[in-house]
């Protein structure tokens, strides 16, 4: 299944999507070795440029190596979901039960004590370019001395709003500054989102499983919430979302076509495209979080849903706190028909960003190295991925299946033999390991049996330690032997067919 | 009048209030000499010292200023409002004219064209410790390089909530860091806090005039506003709030007991102690908004109103974008009983503020330059406040009244002969001059003829041609001559008696 747009997709990501689609059926099993890359040029009737391109895409997604001296091998993998779960669209809101376990998850992931192998954010500095986004603060700070003393004001800086929207072409959208407000982090972007389109009391569509935080997001404004089937490998169901939309169910809805977070899945381009023109048809609006839409391991990107938006429905999102520097906290909106509603929300809910750190970024991505950075990135939570999932098959146990990300770090497991996940939350907690329950995910009773991870740390002893630890635990709890290495080519991936 | 409790004062102290109220009565006339220290020193039996330490809390507030070789001069002063205005207790929600007028101001506000003789911010570095500032944040990106990659998270930095507790001391709180969530500027705090307490369709009371983005805020929120008499130099009516507590007509109350904006004034101790009886008998939650404390030209501070909260229904805010560095937006919240609640929200909002922001103004504040640091500023303020109203005093119809701020730099001006604040700000704009109508601060139709100003700027030729100009318009439109030099001692205060 590929998800760029044959119109758009150059010959070596044709060539690259043909690849990894014959790796995950099994053409190919972890460790086997592909063909030379001449014979590879040979039989497709392309330049040998051609292949090592489509061999590069492959390599930064983590699903092939090369060996010095010997070529080009497929990396041990994990098998994905398959379970269909039946799903009825119910009027939810959150029980304090669930906000108490969302705030006991939330301390025990900041808790400086404990081994965090779920949380979704790095808290390593080497993964940023730390010390060159220091440099422009620090000279900021000596050339405009004054800048401190003034007060920031909506709707943000100029200058980084130009060049958000300059990079906003990269997902095919086509911003100007002017729609942009800048926004304290993404979670405030949603949330001024959500005050604009809706009044206390609607109705709001949100992914099965999905974000946990915004459970209690919709609950303080006096929100319900609609839980949605969402396919681990496609995304939302846009079937279920018409038919919700036709019933007039849904005041506004919430999701992250690109790189879902806990599940890790993009939707394909045809169900981008149909997904805009719902929320245009119905005009229902449609939150787009794009928090992690930089982080595809594809390259062009695959387009945001916003980059389809006719008549400005789509609600954009995102922020630069997983990309580039997560204690600014800088994030953006770009709201369509709603810009003027949120902008005035902005300056009224916390006025504006501070100056300093908005002009760092911009010009951070003023100099062009951005693109580099995320080059890198991708490519290491590409190899993480891997490398966990690697893990994962021989120590959890057998019948576990992952979800296969299609960027960024967060993935989602689903464990055979009744292991609940709240239960293997709490026993790891006593050995100070840290996970994500699954049922965080969602206010219906799915999701029991699963856990959310992350594989944005450094891939060392002890969180090869804690992941082992965590599989031994479930092998315990199920009373299921672990998997081999034999069962890799084997290991079902969350929602395949 | 004495805002000072007479156990908790100093000798000093009292003989400062008694030659201030002998001031504002006339008892000395500007440009008139005050009696030899040792005379004083003398007549009321205290040592020379104490007379040197009166001085100087006089010389503070503006008030006295000392001349080489000569001795000690009362200042030129600017005449109080007098009228007490009729007020009936209506519920209201802004208009759409109102709050397009406001977007109008706020947008000429920040123009950079225009010459600003009313925005509540310096816009000027000078006025900030920006140089130390500067080192500080630069030497954490030294030596703390991975702290821009890490997550900041609820309830914010420890070190600067153990600074704000400890500092909240001086005015009168007992707090310890456990208490407090740091906010994105007082801004989010309010906005948390009214979410915290209150449902929409609630009623929130008000004074008047007030901060005039409480309007759209509390219109975002689905808020009513009652607006509640408010005297330009006791501050909130109780007499009028009791009634409509004990009517049950208020679910919450903003109020800012210490240097109100736009007025100036502070409430005295007694009714201080009387409104935190008030809303802890009531039960009904007080939402101090404590912006301005710290400018307060009095020293010691004269308490806040939480430091009377017995059962926690004092909610206070506050922030360091007046102090110290407009531009970090730090704030933050003590919300008593609410405490846990505003966490919650304070997540759901925009999750946390920057560590390296925080810690910059921690490690500031530890360092212990804060204190000098607000004594500069408030001498400064109450020198240009003085001068700003003899300024006045000279180039306003004859018959302007203008407040008495009891710290910060905003006052108030309230005009004769029906000139239109609306009005003469259209036509200042013309002149790229910007003033603040008085009508922003209330949504009844009281405050036409006001407008407000700020003497945080630097009081240079500029300044004081924007002023006379804005003088000679009011004139031209009122028809009433200027006043002049002589008229000083007479030119009434606003709320006098």
């Amino acid at each position: 299944m590929s998800i760029i747009d044959p119109q758009e997709s150059t010959l070596y990501q044709q060539l690259a999507e043909t690849f990894a689609t014959a790796i995950h059926q099994g053409t190919w099993l972890p460790g086997s070795r592909l063909p030379a890359i001449r014979r590879v040029a040979g039989s497709h009737q392309v330049s040998v440029n051609t292949v090592l391109n489509a061999w590069r895409i492959l390599e930064d997604r983590g699903l092939i190596e090369a060996r010095p001296q010997s070529g080009y091998f497929v990396r041990g993998r994990l098998p994905s979901l398959t379970k269909t779960r039946q799903h009825r669209a119910q009027v939810i809101t959150p029980g304090s039960e669930k906000l108490d376990l969302i705030d006991t998850v939330f301390a025990a992931q900041n808790h400086p004590d404990y081994l965090n192998i779920s949380l979704a954010c790095p808290q390593n500095s080497d993964f940023y370019p730390t010390a060159k986004l220091s440099r422009i603060t620090a000279s900021l700070l000596r050339r405009h001395p004054g800048m401190i003393g003034r007060y920031a004001l909506p709707p943000g800086s100029e200058r980084l709003r130009r060049e958000v929207a300059r990079r906003s072409m990269d997902s095919g959208m086509a911003l100007n500054s002017d729609d942009i407000t800048v926004t304290h982090g993404c979670m405030e972007a949603l949330q001024l989102a959500l005050r604009a389109v809706t009044q206390p009391g609607d109705c709001v569509g949100l992914e099965t499983p999905t974000y946990f935080y915004l459970f209690p997001l919709l609950a303080s404004l006096g929100l319900k919430t609609v839980e949605i089937p969402t396919d681990p490998q496609r995304g939302l169901s846009l079937d279920a979302l018409e038919m919700l939309l036709s019933e007039q169910r849904l005041q506004a809805i919430v999701a992250m076509p690109n790189v879902q977070n806990p599940l890790g899945c993009s939707m394909t381009l045809e169900d981008k495209k149909r997904l805009a023109k719902l929320v245009n048809d119905y005009q229902v609006p449609l939150i787009e979080d794009g928090l992690y839409g930089e982080l595809q391991f594809n390259w062009p990107l695959s387009p945001a849903v916003k980059a389809f938006d006719r008549h400005g429905w789509v609600i954009y999102c995102s922020s630069f706190t997983k990309t580039l520097a997560p204690d600014f906290r800088i994030g953006w909106v770009a709201a369509g028909r709603f810009s003027a509603a949120v902008a005035r929300l902005k300056a009224v809910s916390s006025m504006a960003e501070s100056a300093l750190l908005s002009e760092t970024l911009a010009q951070f991505l003023e100099s062009g190295g951005y693109d580099h950075h995320l080059r890198t990135l991708r490519r290491r939570y590409a190899t993480q991925l891997d490398e966990a999932r690697g893990l994962i098959a021989r120590h959890f146990p057998q019948g576990t299946r992952a979800t296969q990300p299609q960027g960024g770090f967060v993935f989602w497991l689903e464990m055979p033999g009744n292991v609940d996940g709240v239960a293997l939350f709490h026993h790891l907690l006593q050995e100070k390991i840290c996970v994500t329950p699954g049922a965080l995910y969602t206010l219906s009773d799915r999701c029991k049996h699963a856990i959310r991870l992350s594989c944005c740390y450094p891939f060392d002893e002890r969180y090869t330690y804690a992941l082992k630890r965590a599989g031994a635990l479930a092998c315990e709890m199920s009373g299921i032997a672990p998997g081999n290495e034999s069962t890799h080519g084997s290991m079902g991936v969350v929602g395949a067919k």
